[in-house]
């Protein structure tokens, strides 16, 4: 099944369907036989909506792959990662709103720390403070180079925007960060014959940026990577014929909101933040996708107990989106990240679907044991989460006579 | 897997398959936590059938799809129904025995009441008589037109077939039918330029016949629907290797066997008859679909108690069955018809599989809620049912060395 096809079937109806995703909301137990961090926390609330729902867990990207952010939640949304690739520096260009032309060609940077050999000491530049980052993207800023006009813009901590804008330009270049310290950057190469000219531009860059970092030690180098272009497809709204808004404050998931053409709308920084903004502009959607991001901070950090809280957090504002009488409540993660690994996984990510049509199975309590038995399977492909939630919602239309 | 696949495994045997298909089986609860229909139903001989066989729910045509009876059935015939197409007025055709050549359009037709301003105020015409049916087939039959023989069938009560024969015809031609009261019947137009002269043809036939029908009111229109011509298939008994026949009182669904070159079989009208016709032909076909439709009919009713009634009568006629002795019995619908929904839905269809081979799960209830524990997994995939009912038949070799 393809967008089109979704697409085709799509009709009118007055629903309203909230995607609460809830970021790396899957785990593991902390000792074998234990529990994970959502069958430790106590969610009431998520609890009855699951004994209300059907439940199950969804595989993200294809049986034992991690994914990363953007494939994960792209899966979610119903576009297959594997057919609708995008590059982190796209998603982080549209992260911070930066204005992407058709064309222009986007990379995630890292400020780091290298040794007077040239190896990297630390991938991160010690996670020097935004502030710091905002001085060295405006002395970057005025790197020139022939062929392309340059912008470099800060995003958080060591995390930093590059665009090159210039005919000709292709994202099919590899990255310089060889993604372990001991190691000088690597070079960057064009992976196409069309893109040895982009290649060259990023050289001439990395370059010119070690100078003009030489002095701002621990940020003395930049690491490249996630060179692409913005891509040409279907609107979430189209496709499902909504009015869909994102709520995230984490600029990655603002910016994969965009992608899709959700309007991604303005919010605070904190969970009732986005909660509020979601009661606020209730009347002007009829779909919602209110991104967590504590979570997952909490699986990557390794703290297990500061997940659970999260989760907990999450779970006491369940009541205030009920109050808004959705029609179909989605409550899943975009993979899983469990505190003993300290990373994303592979792991089926826990999901219930909430409707007055979604038939009911066995399930009674969220957690990842209790799912396995429930009427999405154990292991339901992440894209077809959103057929089935807008079929919930009553706007699919019969296929076929 | 594709037919050619299965089609190559197909080996000779001797014993007897029955796809008993209990249209729109499947349902929801009429109130929150209760019970479906199936659920609801006492049906001890499925029940005992469902703890001997091995059960499951199948997605007819994919996640969140509410197939109409035409790509639900293929699937469950083993037909993908997103490659596997077929027009409505191909399957009107073939239910009521026309005898359709190559390159003859079918569409499917309603009689339909319009006002002097000639909007539609119903779009079935009272579900006219068919004898009433008859006599303006045989008016709508004299109309000519210049580059198409005219065929006007009837179907039953309002519906009617009409088919035009000529060179250089096609069937990409939109449908005049608006799905609404309160509009006028739409222009037909050609979806490709190959389809403009059989456009030009719909038009011409529709006019004249509004002024053949002008003093028949209520049926005093017509709507035209389901352009559509023969496809070129490998037959059901090609692909599985038996000899098929077709049990079914309905047109639609003799038109749906005899897609597929199944030989459908003379019947009565009764779920009895069909029972009988069964039995009567055992020695002469190895594989028998029987069609029961008096389930959907009281789904799409809303009918919640008869459509209870009639899965019991089912169930009471089930010991017939199993006194021939099949080898395998394959009890599933094409597709859910919740009462509560009015329609046919997107939700998975109750399944069991029953055969000395099938592998025993758990399951010892037929219903939707038990089903997703069984062994066949909680969203099989329709198209995967014919290949594992033909294996527990004995009827496919090993692939590969």
């Amino acid at each position: 099944m393809d967008l089109n096809f979704i697409k085709e079937l799509t009709k009118k109806a007055e629903t309203k369907v909230v995607l609460l995703l809830v970021d790396g909301i899957g785990g593991l137990p902390k000792t074998a036989g234990g529990k994970t961090e959502l069958e430790t926390a106590k969610t009431p609330n998520l609890d009855k909506l699951a004994a209300e729902g059907i439940c199950g867990l969804h595989v993200p990207v294809g049986a034992g792959v991690t994914p990363g952010s953007g494939p994960a939640h792209l899966g979610v949304f119903g576009y297959d990662a594997c057919k609708y690739f995008v590059g982190r520096g796209v998603l982080a260009a549209l992260g911070i709103g930066f204005d992407l032309h058709e064309g222009d060609v986007a990379a995630r940077g890292n400020f780091c720390t290298v040794d007077d050999a040239g190896v990297i000491t630390d991938r991160r530049a010690g996670r020097i403070a935004t502030e710091k980052n905002q001085a060295l993207c405006a002395e970057l800023s005025k790197i020139t180079l022939s062929g392309a006009e340059v912008f470099v813009e800060t995003v958080k901590e060591h995390r930093f925007l590059l665009v090159l804008r210039g005919k000709g330009l292709s994202g099919e270049v590899s990255e310089t960060d060889p993604n372990k310290e001991g190691n000088p950057p690597r070079e960057p190469v064009g992976e196409t014959p069309d893109a040895e000219k982009t290649a060259a531009l990023v050289k001439e860059f990395a370059e010119k940026a070690k100078t003009v970092l030489a002095d701002h030690h621990p940020a003395n180098m930049v690491l490249l990577r996630g060179f692409s272009q913005k891509p040409d497809w279907p609107t979430f709204g189209e496709v499902f014929g909504v009015r869909a808004a994102g709520i995230a404050s984490y600029p990655m998931y603002r910016g994969l909101g965009k992608l899709i053409g959700m309007d991604v709308l303005e919010t605070g920084t904190t969970l009732e933040d986005e909660f509020a903004t979601l009661a606020e502009r209730w009347d002007d959607f009829d779909f919602f996708y209110v991104h967590v991001k504590p979570t997952d901070s909490a699986g990557e950090d390794g703290d297990f107990d500061r997940k659970v809280a999260k989760i907990e957090a999450v779970d006491a504002l369940v009541p205030r989106l009920m109050k808004l009488a959705p029609d179909v409540l989605v409550v899943t993660g975009d993979h899983s990240t469990p505190a003993v690994l300290k990373s994303h996984s592979w792991h089926p990510v826990p999901t219930l679907i909430w409707s007055a049509y979604c038939r009911c199975d066995g399930v009674t309590s969220f957690g990842e044991k209790a799912c396995i038995t429930g009427g999405l399977g154990p292991r339901i492909p992440a894209v077809e989460l959103m057929p089935i939630a807008m079929a919930n919602a009553l706007r699919l239309d019969k296929y076929g006579a």
